[in-house]
């Protein structure tokens, strides 16, 4: 799988060391002779389900591949393709799958059509933070159940980013209770739809490209998108004026790197080593990245655009927490995968929402009291 | 610096491509001939402040090596020795700074008498916690600001670690006002003890070996260790029956490690990278660590071993804050350096705060309700 450069790359080694090659004659071989080596050069293609240069997301895949290149002194290449130049977003599983590119970067819960239990890799409603995440993906077990519902598409997946806590959501009306949110139109994908119509609003999908004019002439209410940084970049603040949190529907948004495994296999030892610590280290970058900028992002919103932020009321908190719980217990019900994955999750969340209630948040907590 | 192995390691390069070295005569030199050549393996020594295979904080400096040892595939191979094997744990940042070893691992406040503004960099009272630090070292300017403060000295630093969140200390009666703290003898080093002594406790400083029975006798009526996973090793459960939380006095214990800057400088470019990647990778890996596993523990001192998990009552908390805060000032008052550090770490506290208080502790709150 793994594309071998064909011009190759060569380095200039110093051969002032012992050669083998027997010369016989009157001409001695200079002893410091230059030999040019032949580098094997492996070159990759990245896909991924990001817009080019998307802040973050896209620009992450990218140092990573930078950072892989840098470490492997070239030896492995890794070409990046936004969105679309490939393959389309929703087609890099598939296209890594066969082997079409070695690596993609995007998010799990778009392949939730293919293998249900991969949504509970990216985030969950009311689920795991970052540092919760990264703590049940590295240490309690939660890496191992993610290999293994990959390994019939022949994929192996690593944590390559994390968005952190995002917001939720830009509405166009003020919501003081759980009454003024039901029968609200609502743009929300994924597990977060699914949890807004068990307490009476409805979710609607729609393309991208629409959400801004379905915002702005009320075809729909509402719509959630990331957190500040990007929710800046994308002019939401132009079509409503109300910016609700938290962002219960995903507090811990991971990115996902995944891996054809005839290709990661074919690589050498040093250069699996070196690909595992660079998607660390990249999961780490990123959420450093939304940690510094997301509050710039939040005071330009509320100083400059007069966006008015708001924290969701609690009786609606609490309906749709509850609600929450039942919609990841019914796809933990509808096969065997996810009931085993969720229910790994399930009890790595109450256990370290035990340690991280007497930690973070009573730190937190704390810090804030006047 | 960098020591270059003197016997070396070979390794076999096939030379089946052109070789400049011009062959008369009739003996054409094998096609396939293979021609050793030497790879230099460099050495290092990193000497740390850790007791030997210290739960997270010793095993990560050996897991740190050892990952850069697989991913230079043997040419960076660097020997840890725990504190005293090779210098004692207090003289780290001297040995590494004269080249006795290449590398440190260790923690910032530890070489406060060289440099005041390096307590800046493990953690302050009411300071950042993991994510908040290493937002700040990597995109606040923290970084910048701590390479400057230790150039002098011949070393750069990175974060290699964090413990997360620790405990607030054992104590050997129940807290329930500012009053009931006042007049205890806590052991509490660092700035936690400055703070100590501003609300009306008495910081004592003792050797590690002597805590247990000046616990359990009354000698102090309160010690800070770390969290329950090194705690519960300790043994404190058995000296004192109140544990309080949170650990206001480190909210993000950050570990360092610091190279000597000859000896990293000398570097091949790969290997540069390879080293930064590999201590980046480590900084995730001992949070997910600690936050895994502090819980177990934690269950383990409450179910087991009957400890009393208490909450430090709320005018205590308001009193040590602003303690922290008078400390903090002051230290930055004392020299232009702890100034500088200061004003951009108490910049970042205040932007990312803002921040987390609708993303991160509106959500962990969020999550909590009942």
């Amino acid at each position: 799988m793994n594309k071998i450069k064909a011009s190759g790359k060569w380095a200039l080694v110093s051969m002032a060391t012992a050669l083998l090659v027997a010369c016989g004659g009157s001409e001695e071989p200079e002893s410091t002779a230059k030999v040019e080596q032949k580098v094997e050069t492996i070159e990759w293609k990245m896909v991924t389900t990001w817009p080019k240069n998307a802040p973050g997301m896209g620009t992450g895949a990218q140092v990573l591949a930078d950072n892989i290149k840098e470490m492997s002194n070239g030896r492995l290449d890794i070409k990046v393709y936004a969105a679309g130049e490939l393959v389309p977003a929703l087609e890099v599983f598939d296209a890594v799958s066969r082997g079409t590119a070695q690596m993609g970067h995007g998010t799990a819960y778009y392949w939730k059509g293919k293998v249900s239990a991969a949504q509970f890799f990216s985030t969950v409603p009311f689920g795991l933070n970052a540092q919760e995440f990264n703590a049940w993906i590295a240490e309690g077990g939660g890496l191992a159940l993610w290999e293994e519902i990959y390994a019939p598409f022949n994929l192996i997946p690593m944590v390559a980013g994390n968005a952190g806590v995002q917001m939720g959501g830009w509405f166009n009306k003020e919501i003081n209770s759980l009454a003024d949110f039901q029968g609200l139109k609502i743009r929300m994908p994924g597990l977060g739809g699914e949890v807004l119509e068990k307490v009476g609003a409805s979710s609607i999908n729609l393309p991208v490209s629409e959400v801004f004019t379905a915002l702005q002439t009320g075809t729909i209410d509402a719509t959630e998108w990331v957190g500040p940084y990007n929710d800046l970049a994308f002019g939401l603040y132009k079509a409503a004026k109300y910016y609700y949190y938290p962002g219960w529907h995903e507090p811990g948004s991971a990115v996902e790197a995944i891996f054809n495994k005839d290709a990661f296999d074919a690589l050498p030892k040093d250069l699996k080593a070196i690909v595992r610590s660079a998607v660390q280290q990249a999961n780490l970058a990123m959420l450093n990245e939304f940690t510094a900028r997301n509050n710039a992002a939040l005071q330009t919103l509320v100083n400059e655009h007069n966006v008015m932020l708001k924290p969701f009321p609690q009786d609606l908190l609490i309906a749709l927490k509850q609600a929450s719980y039942e919609v990841l217990e019914e796809i933990a019900a509808n096969d065997p995968q996810s009931r085993k994955v969720y229910d790994s999750l399930k009890s790595f969340l109450g256990s370290v929402s035990e340690w991280h209630d007497v930690s973070e948040r009573a730190f937190i907590n704390a810090r804030a009291l006047e």
